[in-house]
């Protein structure tokens, strides 16, 4: 697709639909005289006289004179615009039959109905914002929490943009450097320490990595963090689902292995968004379908961040060791947080509660000191069961620190609804400390974390081709590989194509 | 419901969802100081010192400081606004979460969240608009054709509303002579010409007389032309809506009486809205259900502006016959549209389509000169067959006119959907000629109707008394009762309540 940046643009830019007020924005050269021929204002002066950033009140009349709306327009002028261009903004009544009607006035008066994402795209063109900024601004529409939010404001002003700068300035540095050594390779002269080189590399590869690696999170604020809520049949997975969200969301019933197909809802905890995932309940079967669902079910405990792991307290020993023994081997501790559920609790008294609690930390104690045993054949300090010390976020003395791993045991009844908000606000703090232990730049976009991950490919080649004595022409293409993926982000090099696929996720208007 | 009307009211006014602009609207004494509160702008100057009709560029940060959107704010300064208070637009991204975050801040700085249409109400209350103007605001947002947009914008623009004040003043003047008399009662004078008030009070009540007729055809656009399809079983009718409106809206069979519920569906025409009503198939039956179906189906046939009257060309005589006897004495001739439909005529080669035209122009023409016989008892000129002259819109030669009444005769394959775009020609046009024909007012708005309604009641009583010769101040009395439902039109008598119904209609931030 082949879109000329030199015709003027237009689009409603407001949701579709019946309300207060609707937006129809236009912008390119000829935008005030366009809102000019179609407007007819009632005070003196026109758009095209008009100041920037000055509102004029006027109507709208159809081709054959009848009248379609009283609209206000408001006037920018280029450079001091979104899009840098001449723009207006025309607002009506928000009705399907007035935008449309409007829309075909302009489009006979010479504008050109914008494509998805195009006056953003045009705000790039015109170097109002990169091209990583211009995908935050999607993002940030579509943020739903204070998090996702964050990240997307964060990357729409430049943050993210201004980092990768600093990385290709650097790089740029290196490459200088070596290609001078090129034009006075007869000399045989070394202008480039190679020490300091491959330091300056590895300064810029930690950061990609940092950068790499915090797309997990980022990922997880962006669109929720996955919590899978796991467990041994009937024990009320679904019943905790539907306690969380205060709705029927999951079908409950007491025939076991209710739910085979998972249940996914989001949730806005504390300002976080949540990925709950109901799983279908773990137990041995000889049924097909059901079969799947625990395959799935083991899917989905893998890619969760948290996993909750229910047990009903009210049955006896062996079926909660049976239940846990299940669960646990599928967890995996250097990267999930596991929290046992200690559900049903309205079933049982006081006193047989605190067996259950010392039962349930002993089995996952011992599973997890025969685990490191086996894994590491050793049992070092580091990951020896450290009962002595608390967790900040939670005061349950039966919660289980083990190195670094943490287990937090919660009583509740889903059913009756007791000790589910004692829940959402572990797993808020929890993820917040997360959050907050990482300040910097969280990567939540795909297509960057692909020209990070080949960037890092690339300088990876150029630090074994360093330690290897490789040509320097050879080393110095692999640096300009990397400039290029690094450039790609904010939209130094970039294609009509790439552009498109781009600004085709935008909606209109925007 | 008591509202204040002096604190500064806050809504959305754009439609909620993810798009390029949502806007949030502030309106009262406080407006631009609260907007100063909140928004923190790049240039120089606030809302507070800024001229009305311009535009400001600022930023919007949380409670904690943390960014949330960058925002453009519109000023509007008293009385210049939709209000005519104090007024701000202020554009943000249209993110959910952005809206919400900026709506909360302004509730903490002062302002409140505005009822459904609270900002028409309070243009209401300054005096910007009258009430029939402002009903016809929620009228325009809610118009999906030309024709319905062309009447609320019309009433918004207060052409109804002048004519009603028209018609006020006249019957206040009225009141004024004859309780001149009542003041001079003791003299016997009598100031008013009996026969002049009686001339100025027919000409009032044949406006008033014209503008309740005019409800028909004004809610006919506003929601749609009623046109029902009806005919024996079988002859195409569900095929014939399928085939208008270019989808499988009514469920097709080869089965006797598919078609139990009415099916109704809107389309534009030609920039009039149309609502086609399929009827279940009118033939003789046990089953109750389908009888039920049947007596349905005479009340919607009963309930439409045109009655599409389907036969199937390709049945013998006896039967189109039958058919046509059963449709025929339920049509209205004297308020509604026949066009008798000859479908399947794929199925018939052209010497038998000649026969069937005949066929059925000879059973209809029979049945209104036996109709006109019976009913009036005579088969005067106005009413006698008129086959000569042909209806403009049609070129059929087998059409019927018969006096007033016009019959059109369309061939068509509801299958093969020929005939159908000549069809939707016909209906357009005709629908066209009669909108035309009432180039005045046209009342679309019960409260409307039932106002005038009461008006037309106490002026028969007042035209009455003064034929009678009851006392002045009886009769005057009902004047001023007139003038009371007259005047509660456009608002000049209205309570709490009245504006609460009318304005809960509205949608949050108009």
């Amino acid at each position: 697709m082949y879109l000329e940046n030199d015709d003027t643009i237009c689009a409603p830019a407001t949701v579709p639909g019946t309300g207060a007020i609707s937006i129809i924005r236009m912008s390119g050269e000829k935008a005030l005289e366009i809102a000019d021929k179609v407007v007819k204002y009632t005070g003196h002066g026109t758009a095209s006289t008009a100041k920037g950033y000055t509102i004029k009140f006027g109507n709208i009349y159809g081709t054959d004179g009848s009248p379609v709306d009283e609209v206000l327009v408001g006037i920018f002028r280029a450079p001091h615009s979104y899009t840098g261009e001449n723009s207006v903004e025309i607002s009506c009544h928000a009705s399907k039959y007035i935008v449309e009607q409007i829309m075909l006035l302009l489009l006979q008066a010479g504008a050109r109905a914008a494509e998805p994402g195009e006056f953003t795209r045009r705000a790039f063109l015109n170097g109002k914002m990169d091209l990583a900024q211009a995908e935050a601004v999607a993002d940030l529409i579509a943020s739903q929490s204070a998090g996702a939010h964050r990240i997307a404001f964060n990357q729409m002003k430049g943050g993210f943009s201004s980092e990768l700068k600093s990385m290709r300035s650097q790089l740029l540095e290196i490459v200088a450097l070596m290609e001078l050594e090129l034009d006075f390779s007869e000399e045989e002269v070394e202008f480039a320490d190679r020490k300091h080189l491959a330091t300056l590399l590895d300064k810029v590869m930690n950061h990609i990595s940092s950068l790499i690696d915090s797309f997990r999170l980022g990922n997880a604020i962006k669109n929720g963090v996955p919590v899978a809520i796991a467990g041994a049949t009937n024990t009320g997975k679904s019943t905790l689902l539907n306690a969380l969200l205060g709705e029927d969301r999951a079908i409950v019933s007491d025939i076991h292995g209710t739910t085979r197909d998972t249940v996914e809802e989001t949730m806005n905890i504390d300002g976080i968004m949540f990925r709950f995932i109901d799983t279908a309940g773990i137990r041995k079967t000889s049924e097909t379908v059901e079969k799947i669902g625990i395959e799935r079910t083991y899917r989905k405990i893998s890619e969760a961040d948290i996993v909750l792991g229910m047990t009903d307290v009210s049955r006896n020993e062996e079926q909660i060791r049976e239940g846990l023994e299940e669960l646990l081997p599928k967890i995996d501790f250097t990267r999930q947080d596991l929290v046992i559920l200690l559900n049903k609790s309205d079933l049982i008294g006081s006193p047989e509660m605190h067996n259950k609690n010392v039962l349930i930390k002993n089995i996952i104690v011992s599973f997890l000191n025969n685990q490191y045993y086996t894994k590491n054949e050793q049992s070092n300090g580091a990951h020896g069961p450290d009962t002595s010390q608390n967790s900040g976020t939670s005061e349950n003395p039966y919660d289980i620190t083990y190195g670094k791993t943490r287990i937090h045991l919660q009583e509740l009844s889903a059913k009756k609804q007791t000790g589910t908000d004692e829940l959402k606000k572990y797993l808020a703090a929890t993820q917040k400390n997360k959050m907050s232990d990482s300040d910097t730049t969280l990567v939540t976009n795909i297509r960057h974390i692909e020209a990070l991950t080949k960037t890092q490919e690339a300088l990876c080649r150029v630090k074994s081709g360093l330690a290897a004595g490789t040509p320097t022409d050879l080393v110095s293409q692999d640096i300009r590989e990397a400039i290029y993926y690094i450039g790609s982000i904010v939209g130094e090099i970039s294609t009509d194509e790439v552009l498109g696929v781009i600004f085709s996720r935008f909606c209109i208007g925007k």
